[in-house]
């Protein structure tokens, strides 16, 4: 059996004030041809299929043109997830009419319990799909007090799978979430830290035969070949200029091994970090004139005269520019502050900021507190 | 064959800051009741289906909930249009996933030109299905100028369904305008009026056997019986008070006439207008305590502490309290220019506006400017 495993399309994404919907349009139908060419017998999309929870109707048109095309022209069945950037009501819009056409969207914690099973000609699979859902949905729904972190949540369901699926068949797991030992970029949204920890491990899904994640959007295996995030099907941020963008293929054999191929995907427009002097770049030595999303750094010291504009005139993609200036002790240490605060939690933010305003730390009764209200406006801002 | 007619749900409505969702969801269960007493062989749902382009979540869930009880588990085809109300790019999303479940969703200018056939036992039936259209779309899609106005575009479109139709069949149309004739309320949203009238003649569908029609909220039969608005589920502004709201059921024999029972509609909270002394509303003889949304006009001359605070003791659905005074003719004279200029078309309100600033009417070329401005401004807003 051949899975095509993708995630994180982001459809609706802005870059720097750049709508990016011609290029998710262009390679997703990329991944239309890759169907063609491959022939899976499913596909999948690991989550945040749009960037936000009420996307710009360009995106809702694109999403409705290729899930079509998927499933009534080509006939392949597709399973879905919402996201942490999905809202769960808007995406779950009509969903028990799309399953007679074999197109499979979970988005609330009911349906990542009930598979849905295929009858393969080497034997049953079972596909079980597990939307985002915050720790407190699922506290809830099992009324489970002890149910307070992602990896605690995550546990529950694992382990309610376990008890209830079918021994004799093949599992597959579709799950947005954020395993421990994965690699972040810039784009993916924080999740939720109550409790201290984003992470899940990912030795709770060892025992099932594939686990096709989403979330993280650098394409990468997490311990084991077959526990694995897709990446996003674009760079979303500069901090993915060095990653291969791919989906995967994946063929599971009779016995549930995982053989995998990363098949990658080529952008209209690459994204990318090049540094060089202002001349260099203008007569093309540095780079040569491209429509590519460019992050520029000039090394040059004296003064320029319009840079940007000039440099558009060959760039005219040019989506940062900066001057780099070597070796300033006080600007490094600045700038290592930043991204040191810009990978604190919410949670460390506001205790960083305490610590600032009263000169102690936080005491565990406010910090409780603080958690809480966080947690509200975290569900708040995603439930609209 | 037998059908249920409806429009107008207005999903997401807010009537004087309070949000409809509740009320909406009983209606709707109510008329889940009259399919299974009625038995219909297909429903219609005449446009305006959400109240606005991008409707509250908790308006998505409920119209997901219905329409997935109707089509999957009632198996009811289920045929809908976009109204001026609703995106057509949100409310189309997936409708091609929609059709293997027969739920039919036009919200494009093609879908109105193919019909949906169906082989009933007495015979075939066409239905046709006109959303929304602005008469600029029409234009641009015939590419023919003289396409103006509401009822060029309408005309257009009939002659083209009359060419191709099949002349064996019983032909059902759909659409969501504003016929000449109909009665008017405060709900309606205006039209755009280029060419100076919103309105299309009757008399271009009478070939046609029943025209379902939705955007006037009263129920009612334009010049023949089988031209119809089936009216809004809800009153939605206290100018409908005095209606009767229902829905249509329709029975179309085989030489396609038609029988038509109007099944009314009794929602769980009413809305009406009563006047009455303070006192005869306190003590319940002019009312007895009731959750209906009221409007409340006050006869009293004097003073009164605090009367809306008292009063929502026992009517806590106030959305309007007045006091009525009477035979004070300024106030009079300025109501009844408030209500003249809040018939004004966009136009005329500018050029009322033109008028008072510049003391002469607007010059031609003028005037075609701003015809043209409001236009572009009207699509913007309706594209969102």
């Amino acid at each position: 059996m051949r899975i095509l495993h993708t995630a994180d399309w982001h459809l609706g994404k802005i870059v720097n004030g750049v709508h990016m919907t011609d290029d998710q349009a262009f390679i997703l139908d990329e991944i239309l041809q890759i169907i063609d060419s491959y022939q899976p017998d499913i596909m999948i999309i690991a989550g945040d299929l749009y960037d936000r929870s009420i996307p710009p109707k360009e995106a809702v048109e694109l999403l409705s043109k290729v899930i079509t095309n998927i499933t009534v022209e080509k006939r392949l069945p597709l399973f879905a997830i919402s996201g942490n950037h999905d809202s769960p009501d808007r995406l779950g819009f009509g969903t028990a009419l799309f399953r007679s056409q074999e197109l499979y969207m979970a988005t609330k914690i009911e349906e990542a319990l009930s598979p849905i099973a295929l009858n393969e000609v080497d034997g049953k699979v079972e596909v079980y799909l597990i939307p985002y859902l915050e720790p407190s949905e699922v506290r809830q729904y099992f009324d489970d007090e002890n149910i307070k972190t992602h990896q605690t949540a995550m546990e529950k369901i694992v382990e309610t799978i376990h008890e209830t699926k079918d021994k004799n068949a093949r599992q597959i797991v579709v799950a947005h979430t954020f395993l421990a030992g994965g690699m972040e970029t810039d784009s993916e949204d924080r999740l939720t830290m109550i409790g201290g920890t984003p992470y899940v491990n990912a030795s709770i899904f060892e025992e099932f035969h594939y686990i096709a994640l989403g979330h993280l959007h650098q394409p990468q295996k997490i311990t084991q070949d077959y526990i694995r995030y897709s990446g996003s099907i674009l760079k979303y941020s500069f901090s993915e200029a060095n990653h291969q963008k791919s989906v995967a293929i994946v063929d599971i054999d009779k016995a549930g091994k995982c053989e995998i191929e990363k098949v990658p995907l080529k952008p209209i427009r690459d994204m990318r970090k090049i540094e060089g002097y202002f001349h260099d770049f203008l007569d093309g030595t540095t780079l040569k004139p491209t429509e590519d999303y460019l992050h520029i750094g000039l090394l040059d010291d004296g003064q320029l005269i319009n840079p940007i504009g000039k440099l558009r005139e060959y760039y005219p993609n040019i989506l940062r520019l900066e001057r780099v200036v070597k070796n300033k002790d006080q600007q490094t240490q600045d700038i290592n502050m930043i991204r040191k605060k810009q990978k604190m939690s919410h949670l460390q933010l506001f205790q960083a900021f305490y610590e600032e305003m009263k000169g102690d730390t936080i005491p565990p009764k406010r910090n409780t507190y603080i958690e809480k209200v966080i947690d509200k406006l975290h569900q708040e801002e995603r439930r609209k």
